[in-house]
């Protein structure tokens, strides 16, 4: 196991600043941070983005940074990092019920692998109210999603209501 | 800045398995974590311990352990942080009401000194319930604190409340 | 922006004693309520009344209070009361859940419309533990709505559930 | 009314080492224990065992337990308790999400029929962050169950996975 | 060990018409409820009653309830409960903070015996915002306490002010 | 009673900018804001200001302000909006543990005077994590509250320190 590569997993659909933020917090504790979107039955159909789409999407956020890397996984998180060679995951918390949610997930993942380590972290105060589906929300009702995530990621969620619209 | 350092900021008073299981993770993520027992007027007071045996205590469990450190401090836990050359800050999180000052706090942290960064941390299943101020209570009503504190503390308390006893 | 109009958003289906409790308490603060049922794919579907037919149902409610107005809604809801010259939103807390979500939706709206205000207000204590969805699913398990519901509202859900039960 | 017995009413989907725990407990306070698995649209749909298999299994668990009865109910909990000539009701609490569902849930219980007594239980801090749907989907995801269920159920539910893999 | 019997344990400063529905409550469950008013250091001095106080209104309340019964008590809540044959404690849950640290509290206990076990009670939900502190605060400001305590209590309280204005 | 005024009880030892930010917001709703600073015999004892010093502080923030006035009461809070002429109240919210206290709060004084109305705003998302505790600490261990105050109080708590300091 190496403990400077650390697993973000998550479903990313999109990234939103308040993750990038994490991201960034994660490159100052390890040397590599791979972003794992799980690819899950419910997710891939009621989605923005596909798997794919994400996983390229936020392979272009960071490609300038050669320290963050995105993939896709299936099956068990704590598989995925192991996998990796990874005994560290990161997660953010904004509120009580983010907590109670991964408390309980980082307490199962333990029980299914005793190595695994969750690290938690607070995003930028700004951040604290932002979630992917209301990011995905405020866009589907014709919102200005700029504040909430970066500017491909942006671009990204316009063409994709331009081709929902033009149908 | 020496990522491989981190602070454990707390009260202490006991230091219980809770807190040695968070020290624990954290000599998994650093080469050196560093017990901050915090000086402030009100615990110096009510407290079981003064400042001083705390950190005695503290050291002696980790009499085996040089990578833990204990030493007191006052003023801002940044302030220490910075004196020390550590940006990384450890603390375990049990409950929605530890996460709600946790999180308050890692935000003013943060506005204090914004390299600073917190890393929150599950303990153990078994030790989610436990706190020095319950611990304290319980061995003050002459309950048995063996499953909550380790063997050292435990013979420290019970000298401690021997004392109380015979004056 | 005239501040003696407020909307009061949401899906209303049905509209419970607890919104009523609500609205009235609204009718202090303002001289006109606007509740906007908002129209969202899923509620439409999955919903126990259509969108037109929550309208008329909050219209017969407060056929005698002319100082309250229904109408259904698309888009953002900032954009909705935009559109009607409110910059006040009213909005009843129950639990710390509802607290959570309520809270990241005001801070939300007032990201995408930074003059509007959202005005929480507590529901009297005997309708804490009300919801739509709860008030609909003991309907259509048989049980008596009539303490949960104004006389409009309950007959119009009989009607409702002798429907399905007659098809 | 008779007071020896109790409903414990839920889902089931599958019975976790934490149920099991919950309905021990309740054995110490009452002479029979009813289980009572909830028939409702949408558990039944996506669901990993049928109402009736759930039942079959929670009764194979018992088999040796005379003063456990498992069965399945369709309507209000209430009537079902009612039906049963019960009047308490267990349930076991976990977090605070648990907690402000199952109070409203005894408070709109209660408004329905004012004789019902819900009496809440701690599971061993072992359990606290088991769930039935974390299980169901750690196991569709490939993980080991063992800690989470009973050898039964295990057996049961790697018979499941076995017949979907197959298919 | 005899299960008829519940111990029902807090500070009682005073016993508010909440503290009474989980009595009334816990009578439906066993045939006798034993209120234990807990000794603590702290409470003795700031509080409204002194602990003999206390048992002796709790006592007057209950004067024509034969099954309750109201003690002192010194130590641990699991001491007190063995010492009078009790396995059973009942208790009161208002708020998401009750919860919290009743959960607590409920495991502590279990882990210095492990056989007790706690039952959780919703008040009537008029109650849910009650606390003996609230009730204090209110009395001591010149508020009527009507109808947040019984006759007897709120005779005791009067008097109790009525000392302290013309000391 | 006169619904173009409102009552902002606090203890404000200091007024943070969180509280600004509600008052702020406030006076979009109503002609007048009045700041009540509570006199209770905890604060005035352990408080960094006393409540004169407290109530000359915020009329210097306002002084440009003619729409906000401060005063101190004593007693209920009702009855301090009621002797203003005031029916509704502004309390600002930020975390579950704020919302808990405030719901048990409003509930409470509208039983003591069903006529009240509490009005909860919640502050900008930057100062969601203020508290005037946390000031007071910040400051007193030596840390720059810049951002947490307004210039006038920074001024009097650099004052107030200074004092103390050279005591």
């Amino acid at each position: 196991m190496n403990d400077s590569i650390a697993i973000y997993p998550g479903s990313f659909d999109p990234l939103t600043l308040g993750h990038d933020d994490i991201v960034r917090r994660g490159l100052r504790l390890v040397e590599r941070v791979i972003i794992g979107v799980a690819e899950t039955a419910t997710q891939s159909k009621s989605g923005l983005f596909s798997i794919e789409e994400r996983v390229a999407l936020i392979r272009e956020v960071y490609a300038d940074e050669p320290r963050v890397e995105a993939t896709s996984f299936q099956g068990l998180t704590v598989d995925f990092a192991r996998s990796r060679g990874a005994r560290l995951m990161i997660r953010g918390l904004r509120a009580v019920s983010d907590f109670e949610y991964e408390f309980q997930m980082a307490l199962m993942n333990r029980s299914l692998w005793p190595e695994v380590e969750v690290l938690f972290m607070a995003p930028d105060v700004r951040h604290t109210f932002l979630s992917s589906s209301l990011v995905r929300e405020v866009a589907r009702l014709g919102g200005d999603v700029t504040e909430f995530v970066s500017a491909i990621v942006k671009e990204r969620m316009d063409e994709r209501f331009a081709e929902s619209a033009s149908r």
